[in-house]
């Protein structure tokens, strides 16, 4: 298997990218493939010791792109006019069947716009969504979906999200039936918007997932469910406003624990659990965002992702190809025609 | 000024709402009357050591209703059919004018229809909202509308969130020109949905606000506006997983810090940091949430309230009626519907 890995993308590119894959790499049978400016590849491949034939360093090479889609770059435009970006020709690889999967920190909007011109959809998949982990403390994280591809949604692409997060935790996650949840802002049947009274008579339609019915953001954190459903405005909130509230708690408790001696002495006996806690919130942890739903398999990284949270990216999402994923996301769908028609 | 409270309605009612008023009285000087079970409130009032005439303990009367309308009611059923609930009699007051602010931590479906069929919407106003304060760490609060009333908007009721919101901080909570700022999935001009779009252009047109524009929601605990307007599923999601993750937080820490002797030892000299952090996040010193759009002044308690809790929401709910911030609204609708206007 051949993994893409953009080297040019996010706020760390290159260096944190290629001392990611390179740490990868010893990790892993599979072949990485950096993608973006040959030179500067190279010489960060130099400044992390690797060398090309040293068996116990894996297969790592590159392949020249001139050019980079910036984070400031209109997604569509870019990817339009930069054709020999990074992450345009990254997505080609897979596409022409160069590669097996594609890994970028770059432009979110970008990678999207370009995974489905280049791509497709899925046949029968209306909207691809991006999958988030959602961490829950002291438990396994969840899967957030959709994370913010699709503001505006219909019934129908909530049930694509159930039915792919579903199939994603289970191939990728190794989650054995995975319990789905409705985000929504009561517990009880019928309640709810349009969107999500609709929305939750679909998914309860479905004979491929575990939906255990509404769920409200309350109990998202203290893991109510495995994949959580909701549209990628709420999506986008659920996922900000975590990262938000706990870095606004850490921040606090910083402040606390080193008010006056007493507090100080109390922080220093309780350092190592500190570092625990801030494990809990730890991003770099748990890989990418798939692209559920593209024909293809891509990976957002976190922009700001570090040497750590590459390397996981990389090795947690080869399941993503070896697994199947698009494949059996493709032979879904076919229950989705049926509950959408049913309901016109 | 008389106040008026719902005896019967919460988890802790009687005992809680009783004890709360009986400790408000003696600091203000205006007249609370109790509505509910008379029996079971003169009881209450009694065990409280409430002496009619005593001065020191404030005016406290009773007024009888006997019925309750309880939290599992469908709320529009229940305020047709439970016509002498304390509730309803409550409101009902209210209208004849024999109480000035109602308060009530029932059934909150319940409140808002009693109100509105009751007591109607203020003129212009299209849809009411609760407003419910939102904690900021080492902050000043936020105001938060909409927290749950109408989990559907159209733009023109997001202008009149931002309005009635900017309205109640400044004459309620004492906060001059707060920053008014729209939840969006981007802070960029032009970002988010058919929804918040048209909504920002709209209050970029108010000249009664201090519109700050879209903030996200990683921002939103961090304080970065005052007012936070959404509509009210999206608001409800905000409320609801902020409390779920601070009291996932608030587990998580009392279980590291009771892990081992070491961890003991530094966790009993941080225990006043540790309850200074808790009320960073204890609801019951903030008051209750204002149905802002109602003609006439209605407050919800949170369910749970405890007796301080009921003694903050009266203290804290004075100003409502007293600065006239229904009437002040009514004033401010003839901008909203010449924006409204411009629109079309």
């Amino acid at each position: 298997m051949k993994i893409i890995v953009d080297g040019m993308g996010g706020d760390n590119a290159p260096q944190a990218v290629v001392q990611g894959a390179v740490e990868a790499a010893k990790l892993i049978e599979h072949e990485i493939v950096l993608v973006g400016d040959e030179q500067k590849l190279q010489e960060e491949l130099a400044a992390n010791g690797y060398q090309v034939n040293d068996p116990k360093q894996g297969k790592i090479s590159v392949v020249h792109a001139s050019e980079v889609i910036l984070n400031e770059d209109s997604p569509v435009k870019a990817v339009r006019t930069k054709k020999d970006s990074s992450m345009v020709r990254g997505i080609r690889m897979v596409k022409e069947g160069e590669g097996d999967l594609f890994i970028s920190a770059g432009n979110t909007g970008a990678l999207m716009a370009g995974s489905l011109f280049n791509l497709g959809r899925i046949p029968g998949i209306d909207r691809p969504a991006i999958a988030c982990i959602y961490p829950i403390m002291t438990q396994e994280p969840a899967l957030l979906v959709d994370a913010g591809a699709n503001a505006e949604c219909k019934p129908n692409n909530l049930l694509e999200f159930g039915i792919m997060g579903s199939i994603y935790m289970e191939r990728v996650l190794g989650r054995k039936n995975p319990r789905v949840g409705l985000v929504n802002n009561g517990t009880e049947e019928g309640k709810g918007t349009t969107l999500t009274k609709a929305a939750h008579e679909m998914l309860e339609k479905s004979s491929q997932i575990n939906f255990v019915g509404n769920v409200e953001a309350r109990e998202v954190p203290h893991g109510v469910c495995d994949i959580i459903v909701c549209d990628g405005f709420v999506g986008n909130a659920i996922l900000k406003l975590t990262e938000g509230f706990a870095l606004a708690v850490l921040k606090l408790l910083k402040q606390k624990f080193t008010e006056g001696t007493r507090a100080k002495a109390g922080a220093l006996l309780l350092k190592n659990k500190m570092y625990e806690l801030k494990g809990e919130f730890d991003y770099s942890e748990y890989g990418g965002a798939p692209f559920l739903g593209v024909r293809g398999s891509v990976i957002k990284m976190h922009g700001s992702s570090n040497a750590n949270a590459v390397k996981n990216t990389i090795l947690k999402g080869i399941p993503y190809a070896e697994n199947r994923v698009v494949e059996t996301i493709e032979s879904a769908v076919l229950e989705i025609e049926e509950i959408v028609n049913s309901e016109d």
